[in-house]
C-alpha cells in the first residue's frame, strides 16, 4: 500500500513521490519514482539510485537533471531515503555520518539499531516488490547507481544480488567501507566491532570474494573531489577489480567536486550506460 | 566587489553562487552566475532569470537543468535573489508573499520597505553593472526571463528597458500584478493604496502604454497550475498583447504544474529562443 505525497508531470512522463508504512525500516517511508511516458504502454525498464550521506529522496530527484534523458530511453527511477526516520533512537540525529541520513544500505546487527536500520533488505527486497506491485517495471531489467555513500551501497547491492542488478555505476564512491572514516563508524556502529563481519558490506572485499559477471562497472570520480583521498580511494576498488578480474570503467573527471553538478554532467552518460545493458538482459 | 560563496564545475562551466554588498537592497546579497565553457575565451551573451515567491539565488540553480544547455549554447545565467535579506523590518518575515522572498521586481515608496526593497533598481542598474564588471558578458546581448513572480518581474524589466533587455520570456508569469491577489498585496504594500502608481510595476499595463519592439514574447504555463486562474490569468496578458499589436508565443502546456518539473521541462527551448534571438542582437 502506498499513498502519494506529490506527483508532477516532467519531461511527458511523472515524477511521483510516495509514502508506504515500512516493515524493515519500521517506519513511514518515503521513495520517489519517476516514470517515462513509455510506462503508458508497457513494462519499462527500472533503475535503483542510492543517494549519500544527509540526502533523502528529494536530493537526486530535483537535482540531478535525470528526468529528461529517463524520458528519452524509457527508464523507471526509484529513490529511495537513506535511513529510517523518526525512530526516535538516542543519538540518530547526532551526527550527520551516522543514524538519520546515513544508513549506509546495511542491515544493523547491533542494538538499537537493529530495530529498523535495515536499509540493505529495504533497497534489496521490500523496496523492489513493492515498486514491481505498483508500477510497470520490468524486473528482468532492473540496474542500480549512487552517489558517495550511496554509490558504495549500489556497488555492494549489485555484487550481492547480481541475478536481479543487471548493471552498476556509481559517482564519487566509496571504495572500501572498511577502509574509509565514514564507513568504519558506519559499520562499527551498525554491526559491532567484529571487523570480519563487515566484509558482507564492503564493496573491494565483495568485488574480490563474489567477483561480477555482468557488464562493467561504471565509476565516475571528481579530481577536485575534496573526499577523494580520505573517504573515497578510487584506487581501492581499482585494485580490487584487477586481482578479481572485473572490468571496471574508472574515469577521473578532471576539476569535478562532490557535488549534484558533477552529478548532474554526467548522469546522462550513466543512463545511457545502464539503457545498453539492460536492452541486452536476458 | 564580490566574494565566492561556492563554484562548482558543472558541464565544463563553472557554476558559482558569490555575494556582495548591495547599495539598493541595503544589506549583502546572494547571486548566482553559471558561466560557460566559451567564457574563457570571450565575451558571452547572458540571460537573467527572476525567481518566484520563496526563492532564493538557489532554487534555479539546483533545480532547472540549465547549465547544460547553456554550456551548449554559450550562455551566461545570472540568477539574483527574490528579496533583501535581513533587514529586521517588522513583518518581513511573517508571510510567504510579502517581505523577504517576496521583492517583486519594485522599489518600494512606502515606509519601512523603501530602505531596500528596491529589487527593480536591483536587477536592471546595480546588479547588471557589478556582472558587467566582474564576468565576461556581453552588455549588447543581455535577455531575460523567470518565474510567476519572476516571470513578471522579467516582463515588466523587459518592457521598461527594451534596449538593455533585447529577448524576454516567462514560465507561468502573473499577467497582471494588478488583478492578482499577490500583486495587489505585494503592490499597496511597497507602493501604496494609489493604484495609478502600480501600473509602472504591472506587466499587462507596460504592453500597453510601452509596447514592444524586440522579438515575440515566449510564455509557457502549464494547464494543471493552481494559481492559473486565481493569480496568473494569461488570458489578460493575451489581451494587452493583442490590443498593443505585441506578439506573444503563449503555450499552454498539458498537465504541467506550477514547479520547477516543468520549468525543467522547458527551459532548453527557452534557452534556445534566447540564444536565438541574441544572435541577431546588434
Amino acid at each position: 500500500m502506498i499513498s502519494p505525497v506529490s506527483r508532477s508531470k516532467c519531461f511527458g512522463g511523472v515524477q511521483g513521490v510516495y509514502s508506504h508504512e515500512s516493515r524493515e525500516a519500521a517506519c513511514v517511508m518515503r521513495f520517489g519514482v519517476f516514470l517515462p511516458p513509455q510506462a503508458q504502454s508497457r513494462a519499462v525498464p527500472v533503475l535503483y539510485w542510492l543517494s549519500g550521506l544527509t540526502c533523502t529522496e528529494e536530493n537526486f530527484i530535483v537535482k540531478a537533471g535525470a528526468q529528461r534523458v529517463a524520458a528519452e530511453l524509457g527508464l523507471a527511477i526509484v529513490v529511495p531515503d537513506t535511513s529510517p526516520r523518526g525512530l526516535k533512537i538516542p543519538g540518530e540525529d547526532e551526527t550527520y555520518d551516522f543514524g538519520t541520513g546515513a544508513g549506509f544500505y546495511v542491515d544493523a546487527t547491533q542494538p538499537p539499531w537493529s530495530r529498523g536500520y535495515r536499509m540493505y533488505s529495504y533497497v534489496t527486497e521490500e523496496l523492489p516488490r513493492l515498486v514491481e506491485s505498483e508500477f510497470p517495471v520490468d524486473r528482468r531489467r532492473v540496474g542500480i547507481l549512487g552517489h558517495s555513500m550511496g554509490g558504495h551501497g549500489a556497488l555492494t547491492v549489485a555484487l550481492k544480488n547480481p541475478g536481479y542488478f543487471r548493471s552498476v555505476s556509481a559517482f564519487a564512491p566509496i571504495s572500501s567501507a572498511m577502509h574509509s572514516p565514514w564507513g568504519e563508524k558506519a559499520l562499527a556502529g551498525y554491526l559491532g566491532p567484529d571487523r570480519a563481519s563487515w566484509r558482507e558490506y564492503d564493496a573491494a572485499a565483495l568485488v574480490e570474494e563474489r567477483g561480477w559477471r555482468g557488464p562493467p562497472l561504471l565509476v565516475d570520480q571528481g579530481s577536485d573531489d575534496p573526499f577523494l583521498e580520505s573517504q573515497l580511494r578510487p584506487q581501492l576498488l581499482q585494485e580490487a577489480c584487477t586481482r578479481a578480474g572485473v572490468a571496471l570503467d574508472l574515469r577521473l573527471q578532471q576539476g569535478y567536486d562532490h557535488s549534484y553538478f558533477f552529478i548532474a554532467t554526467f548522469i546522462e552518460e550513466h543512463l545511457r550506460f545502464h539503457a545498453r545493458n539492460l536492452e541486452r538482459a536476458d
